[in-house]
This record gives structure tokens, C-alpha cells and sequence, in this order.
């Protein structure tokens, strides 16, 4: 299952709006079959480990991230697969997290006569799907914020110079992160002020995360880094209802998809603005700020995870903080994280919280 | 010798203005003796480890973590009576590190007739030596700098609640810290804030360390914990000329010393309340704050060591920032730490930098 789980990884941030699968196929303890979800969610990884094992198939044992599915979508249900091939037991790790059809998959099995065992490094796997199952059971996509900051918090000197706080190590573990995520979201403030690129650079992949804009009245030019190349790399711009029409042309003929998006009293509702994203198929997003954004998202509480860069750096208190205004009344109330790993990257440290 | 460092480290915070040194005897593969320099900083550690070891020490090996002193002060040079007991051979991590008596103990050990081996584990000695060493090489003491904050470098909400930001597990890592230091230093701000007591506590120590507030007008009260407290443990006022009169008598009444200190342009000169602390003895002081005098030794380059505790939680940017005002043209100039150790306590991340 630990296999299965790795080689399910390899498709995180690529099978949108499906779950990235693993599945491994064991015949007289040698593995006669592997597969992950296929870019784009189809194949499922259970097909694609069923055709590598052929005949071998038959009497052997299936290891599968995610219950297999039972119903008929866009392609035939892979429990139905696994029933055919004649595998005498399958293994899984964690249920569809859809409770309308969570356990179909493992009766269709077991009514078949198929051994099945569950809940194996579920803990593992849960963390695997959390995108694909908040999605699915609550609408919303995973979030995961990012902090680069020095010792005192601070993103940009009082001028705004940022370039650079971390170092080209944890810039670079950056791209792999954007590489995991079906999509890289940041404000409108930190689109203008850097006009980055998002893209995943120098990692030897082929796949690109959405780039997607948070900008409520479409101030961030169409002829930016991103607008100039929204025809490569896809480019969302949620923008609210009073974004100026000449602004959403622009942005239209540069090749962006426009996303209108409720606006509340201080710019676009985030949670709005994140429904509407699940609601296009997106399971896992990584924001790089700004402050605003980061903070809209901590207030209404849809930042799932905080991954944290340090750097050994002190910038002082005219610097530009990490994190915009929360609001809170007592120190009771600030949002809690659980340190859920830690590492240095070149001289900077990486931490990952997780929202308690 | 590491045993030898590791016995020297019992003393830390209790031999100022002495080094911390530890000394082992060893004889035909045994400890005969182990000493320590004793609070105070008298005796010193070798004669405790050669009264231990009596008539073994003869022909023994003596593992010293600093050359041992050649001069007649309060106590008789150690190596003499290193060669008085006969010792065989004597292993050193570190010299002497004031330069005008460096190398004159190995010497006169030399002269004896007793092998001489330096060097050994110097790294680990220098930097458990280093408050001493850069005392007597450059008149100040060493200054870590305690930095306790959340993710977004906050130390405290608008309103100022601040208690508490982390766990009572890294709380009891700061006394622990406290009590390996000569004196534990807060800034006036702080000293009216959160009326600290800054003792150690829970520990099952004896050790307290001295307690310092860097208090120019002496605007903290007489009637505040530390006050209460002078006869006690001792306080320490650095105050500017301007003091009032009547708050120099009424801290004097309480028992507290009284340190008038040259103030420039922005209260106390940061360099030369840390020189007037190392002509006093101290060689090792635990800056907790506040924001303003972590700043004021940040920009004077007097800040040796970070030690960041971070707590998984955002206050935002409404919140009090751990750092004051660095005064930054440029990013290029920010001050620059390297990571030097990490580790977890209770939930809260530990960190230690130190000055590159």
C-alpha cells in the first residue's frame, strides 16, 4: 500500500477534479502490475495496473489507494474491472469519500466473491485525497498557504523589496509544491507588485498548475507576465460583478477564463470565490499570498494547511508583515496550527501546520 | 574531553566573571577526577579534579576545555599545581583567548616536562566559551536574543494580551535558558508591560541569574516584582543621566544596583550598556526583549545568537511584531543569522541562529 500510495502522488496536482489513485497488483509476492490516476483523472490507476498485469491478473491481489468506483461515469466502474479480471482479493486504504456512494465499491467486491481488507494507511491516504474529498463532501477545495518570511515575519522591506528573502533552494522546493497543486492562486496586490509568472520552472516536468488571480475589479494588466501567456498556461481571473467591461475584454482576448464571483463588503466573499473553484474541478490549490488573500482565507477559515519558509533574516517593523489583519478580539481566538513536519532547505526553514 | 565540556556546561551562568571550565583525570583508562569551575567562579576546575583524583594524579592525563591560567589572581595558577601533581600529559580544546596571556600556560606545562596536546573539540569549546572570550577580547558580553512569536512573527494582539503566545513546555525551555546565563535582560517597555519577575523557576535550581532592566528615565516602579524582589535576586538598573533623582533613591531603597549608562539620540547607547555590563563581570546575558532593545542590539551588530520559539498560530497584522525598527535601506542589508539548531517543544517550534 505504501507503493500504491507513492506511485498516487505522482499524479497530485494533474487528475483534476478526480483523485490522484495508486494501485498496485501482487501475484505470489511479486508485483505484476502498477498504475496512477492519468493525467487529466482517466484512466483510473486500476485499469492501467490491470492491463500491465494481463492474465496475471487473475487470482492475485490488488492494493488501491481509494475504494474503486461502482458507478458509470465517464468511464466504466473500476470494481466492475477488478471483478473481470479475477483478482481474488483487493486491498484499499480508505472509502469514497462521497457518502452517497461510499461502500458500493467494496460490496460490489465482496458480492462478487472477492476478498476485501480496508482502511490500510488510511491516516496516509486521507492526507492523499484530502483535496479531492473536501470537494466532494464539502464543496471546497484544499487549501494550502504559503509564508516565505524572515524571523520577524516580514515578506518585503518598507520600500518592497522582496528579491530575494529565502534562498534558491526553497524558491526552487516552491516550484515542486506548485508542481502537487491543481492550481497556484494569488491576490490582486501581489499580482501587480510582482508580476509573477506562477509557473513550475527548471523541474522537468511537463505540467502546469492553473494560475488563477484573485481580482475583483481586474485591475492586473492582460499585458503582464500572465496575461502575455494565458494561451500556454491556463490563466483564471476571479473578478467580481463590477469589474469595468473593457477590463474582462481584455483579459478574455488575451485567452484567461473570467469567473465572476460574488463581491462582500471587503472585495470578492473568499469562500465564494473557492466554491466556485471546486465547482470548476479544482481539489487542491496553493496560494503565495499576498497578505490579503492569505488573511481572507485565515478569517473564514478555509486555509487547511500553512506551509511555512524562514529565512535567517530581520527585516524590523517597517517591513511588510506575512499575514494582513485578522480581527481578533483575544488572543483566544487566533487560528491554530499542529506542526506536522520540519525541514531546512538551504539555509531556510520549512515547516508544514496543520489547522487544528 | 567531551565529558570535560560537559561538566564545564554545569557552570554556565555561575562562574562570571570566570569562564566555565571542566577538567577530567584520567589513569590507566579510569576517571580519577572531575572538577568544575564553582559558582562564582572559584575554585576553578582544575584543583577541584586534582583534590578528587589526590596521589593518582601522578603520571595521570588531565582533559581541560581551556588552557589552564599562568598567573597569580585570587587563586594560584593552575598550572602549576597541574605540574605540582605530577601529571603525565595535560589536552586542551582552546586557548587562552586573551591574547596578551595566550599560550603562556601550555608554555609553562611544556617547560615541566608534560606533554601538551591543544585543540581538541575546539569548536565545541569556543562556543562554550565564547561569553568569556568576548569579554576579555572585546569588553562585551555574548547576547542571545529570545524571539517568542507566532506564525506571522507576532508577539502579542492590538490590545497587547500576549499571555500566552506559546506552550508551558517552551516556557520551561526559557527558564532552562535563563539559567545558563550570567543575567537575563528585558527593556523598560517590557518591564511595565508584563511586570516579569525574569527569575528562574521549576527547575530545581538554587541559580539566579542577575536581572536587568535597560530603563533609561527609570520609569519602571520600585513597587513591581523585580523591586519587591532586589534583595533577593539581584537587579540591575542601566539608566541614563536624565534619571530622576528621586526614582534613583527610591530603586537604591530597594535594594537594586544602579548603573547610569551615556544615552544618545534614542534613549541608552545600546554598546555601551553592554560594555558597562561586561566591566561589571558579565559575560553572558538572555535578552527576552522587548521589540524596541532587541532592535537596538540588532542594529548595533550586538545580537551573537536568535533563539526563535514559534508558536502554531496567526495573529495578523493588527498584532505587536517580535522586532522594532531596523532601519533598512536596502534587503541587502539585513541582518543575516545562520541556522544552528531546531528542534520541538510542546507544539512549538525551537530554533537557534547565530550570527553570520
Amino acid at each position: 500500500m505504501a507503493h500504491a500510495l507513492r506511485l498516487g502522488a505522482r499524479g497530485l496536482g494533474r487528475t483534476w477534479p478526480n483523485p490522484a489513485v495508486g494501485c498496485v497488483i501482487v501475484k505470489a509476492g511479486r508485483v505484476v502490475g502498477r498504475g496512477w490516476t492519468c493525467p487529466g483523472g482517466r484512466p483510473h490507476a486500476e485499469p492501467v495496473a490491470l492491463a500491465q498485469a494481463g492474465a496475471a491478473a487473475l487470482g492475485a491481489t490488488a492494493y488501491v489507494t481509494l475504494e474503486p468506483c461502482s458507478h458509470h461515469g465517464r468511464t466504466p466502474p473500476c470494481a466492475e474491472a477488478l471483478i473481470a479480471a479475477g483478482l481474488a482479493r483487493v486491498v484499499t486504504a480508505t472509502g469514497d469519500p462521497d457518502p452517497r456512494v461510499s461502500g458500493r465499491g467494496h460490496a460490489m467486491l465482496r458480492e462478487a466473491g472477492i476478498a476485501v481488507t480496508e482502511r490500510v494507511l488510511e491516516a496516509e491516504a486521507r492526507t492523499a485525497h484530502a483535496g479531492f474529498q473536501k470537494r466532494v463532501t464539502e464543496g471546497l477545495p484544499f487549501v494550502t498557504l504559503k509564508l516565505a518570511a524572515t524571523l520577524d515575519g516580514r515578506i518585503a522591506t518598507a520600500s518592497g523589496e522582496s528579491r530575494w528573502i529565502t534562498g534558491s533552494l526553497a524558491r526552487r522546493a516552491v516550484h515542486a509544491m506548485r508542481m502537487r497543486h491543481d492550481a497556484v492562486m494569488v491576490g490582486v496586490g501581489t499580482a501587480i507588485a510582482d508580476d509573477p509568472d506562477l509557473s513550475v520552472r527548471d523541474l522537468g516536468s511537463g505540467h502546469q498548475p492553473v494560475r488563477i488571480v484573485v481580482d475583483s475589479l481586474l485591475r492586473h494588466a492582460p499585458d503582464s507576465r500572465l496575461g502575455r501567456t494565458a494561451r500556454q498556461v491556463p490563466v483564471w481571473l476571479c473578478h467580481g460583478p463590477a469589474a469595468p467591461e473593457a477590463a474582462r475584454a481584455a483579459w478574455a482576448a488575451s485567452g484567461a477564463i473570467l469567473l465572476e464571483c460574488p463581491a462582500g463588503p471587503d472585495g470578492l466573499e473568499a469562500e465564494a470565490v473557492l466554491r466556485r473553484l471546486a465547482a470548476e474541478g479544482l481539489t487542491r490549490i496553493f496560494c503565495e499570498g499576498g497578505a490579503r488573500l492569505g488573511a481572507a482565507l485565515v478569517r473564514a477559515g478555509l486555509c487547511d494547511e500553512l506551509v511555512t519558509f524562514t529565512a535567517g533574516k530581520l527585516i524590523g517593523e517597517e517591513g511588510r508583515g506575512a499575514m494582513g489583519a485578522l480581527r481578533l478580539a483575544r488572543l483566544a481566538e487566533a487560528p491554530a496550527y499542529r506542526l506536522a513536519s520540519l525541514d531546512t532547505v538551504g539555509g531556510d526553514l520549512l515547516a508544514r501546520w496543520q489547522r487544528l
